[in-house]
């Protein structure tokens, strides 16, 4: 997951800058503050922790004399192209697990985090950091697990890196991953265009991949037939976006999941994000693996899944858009974006009743991608 | 330092893909092959072992359906400009240095790929693996570190990603760095322009980064005041390229040394690199350290050097710019290409006879970078 600020403030064109920089400072205000001293496994969750980190030590470092940047972020000018560049680190534990390995993950991380953006993926870079002793055959099978879904995605891995750590300083293997794409002329996304009214949808069901995560390491006694859904979502979004042109806003749900990302939707945004708790789709084994483990659905990572913020009058073009492509089968309307509460995300229950969903707090799932 | 083969395949114009696949067979034959079973320490060190497994795993399964490609590399084509990607992980121990910090080799290592490719660097990325107790302060002075390297640099570090593993899942931290720059209209480096007669030419005194990391981790008992050239020279290749337009080809030698990337060159190439003892640009003190050591300064790491091969009529001119600018006051010539033997590495010693360099072997120097 890219830079929380700039992934946020950073599809807007340059000539809303000035715009962009009065709503960062708002933005700023209602982020969480970071009051630790050292790191904790909750600052790489995704979740309240990881916001803390980023906005009080990579934001501020590096927005120093350039603070119009955080205007552009992850998309910036190349002789007067848009070209949107992410990065992701890789720390998955297992390697493999049910639907897909760490070189899976790689690929589709940096793709899907593109295609958020706004961009069509095209080039990619690939860094290893190696345990001594790291069999060669699992590292080939990895390398083609990465080859494998570059091309269906339909990007090429260019350049990358090896280093190599001694034993017990690496867990077995860590990728980092970058990408590079074009954005096409005139597409913008960004916080800043959403509006009271705006429907909220997502493209399938939610929490598969952490699950499936956490019950390939073994250590909770539940069985259940769970599979992550990784995959490139860059195609999807291209039919998203030709049926739903004045789509707002785009976010892959990784770590901290749906629950965190509508968060920093409505902090970026400062509106309220109102969620159907009934029309969540979440599969029967995920939701049941939840309820045993205590964990809400809306903060399990997704790896093959986006939520889009559209005009309330393209939201059926969206959905039939997004349903009739594969891996959007399951795509559905989970709710609407409203002026209050400011910079809050609500989920309306089966009941009647409401309850506040914050940020994910903590990391009850660790190393899942 | 970026995958060997497509580097060095990499700065050459499409129209000339038809020689690069030519090329890249003889060049394949010419390369060291991967026999072991697991990662060693030496598949990290950039000598021999590193350019077997490069080759063997990564080449080959990135290389599928997508041949061509090898003869692009990190130079791809956005909408009719060449813009240069490159990737680095940054592993170095101690974190710092005499001279610098693992922050300050994050941000030159990849803007000095990217200048290596001929580019003009102007945006990265930063991706974090921390490990869990990691202080928050001396992350903070990393990340400083960064931002001053990346401001006295040119460029903006523009996104980025934050992942945390439990302790003892890594050794302190981290950092993976991607850049994007554009290669100037025209501007073409690549070893198949290398031709028998060119001068070979270095930036500055070798071995002063491997030398300073190795001594700053204290188990050798050597005192000397060796400081890490750590520095971005894409100004000084500028520079460079503008008072000699017919340079070949650059590379900085990184992990592995000079000695391993003239080999690299000489492979690449099919040509004899000669380099004259010499002429080799050593402090006394890393010569010192060397000698106690057993090392070979042709084998230690530089970060803030290159090698540049140039056209003989320019070599005079390239000199004396390399020299008029702050990093480059210690440009020398150490050698030429010569067509026999081929891909080879000659050294001739100051009593007239001759020895040969082959690439690193082994791992010498573990972590410098």
């Amino acid at each position: 997951m890219t830079d929380h600020v700039t992934e946020y403030l950073s599809t807007g064109p340059s000539f809303r800058e000035g715009q962009v920089i009065e709503r960062i400072e708002a933005f700023r205000k209602r982020r969480p503050r970071l009051r630790d001293s050292v790191v904790t496994l909750a600052h790489g969750a995704g979740g309240k922790a990881s916001a803390a980190l980023v906005d009080a030590v990579f934001v501020e470092a590096f927005r120093n004399d350039h603070l119009e940047q955080l205007g552009d972020g992850a998309v910036v000018d190349m002789g007067g192209q848009r070209i949107a560049l992410s990065t992701d680190s890789f720390v998955v534990q297992p390697l493999r697990f049910p639907g897909g390995s760490i070189g899976h993950l790689a690929v589709h991380g940096t793709v899907n985090d593109l295609a958020m953006a706004g961009a069509v993926p095209s080039w990619m870079t690939a860094a290893f950091v190696l345990e001594e002793g790291f069999p060669i055959d699992e590292l080939r099978e990895i390398v083609a697990d990465m080859a494998a879904a570059a091309e269906a995605a339909g990007v090429q891995i260019v350049t990358g890196d090896t280093k190599v750590v001694p034993r017990g300083a690496a867990d077995g293997m860590f990728i980092s991953t970058s990408g590079v794409g074009r954005v096409p002329e005139g597409r913008v996304l960004s916080p800043l265009d959403v509006r009271p009214g705006d429907k909220v949808l997502v493209s399938g069901p939610i929490g598969d991949h952490g699950m499936a995560v956490m019950l390939a390491r073994g250590d909770l006694a539940i069985e259940a037939d769970i599979r992550s859904d990784t995959m490139a979502v860059s195609g999807l979004v291209e039919q998203l976006l030709a049926a739903a042109p004045s789509t707002r806003w785009l976010r892959d749900p990784t770590r901290g999941g749906v629950g965190t990302v509508c968060n920093e939707l409505a902090q970026a945004a400062g509106v309220a994000v109102v969620l159907e708790e009934e029309s969540l789709p979440v599969r029967p084994e995920v939701a049941g693996a939840c309820e045993m483990l205590g964990i809400d659905p809306l903060y399990v990572a997704n790896e093959g899944k986006f939520i889009a913020v559209v005009d309330p009058a393209e939201a059926a073009d969206a959905l039939a858009a997004l349903r009739s492509h594969p891996g959007g089968e399951g795509a559905t309307e989970i709710g609407e974006i409203a002026e209050e509460p400011t910079a809050t995300v609500v989920v309306r229950t089966g009941f009647g009743g409401t309850r506040i969903v914050d940020m994910l707090v903590g990391d009850p799932l660790p190393r899942i991608c």
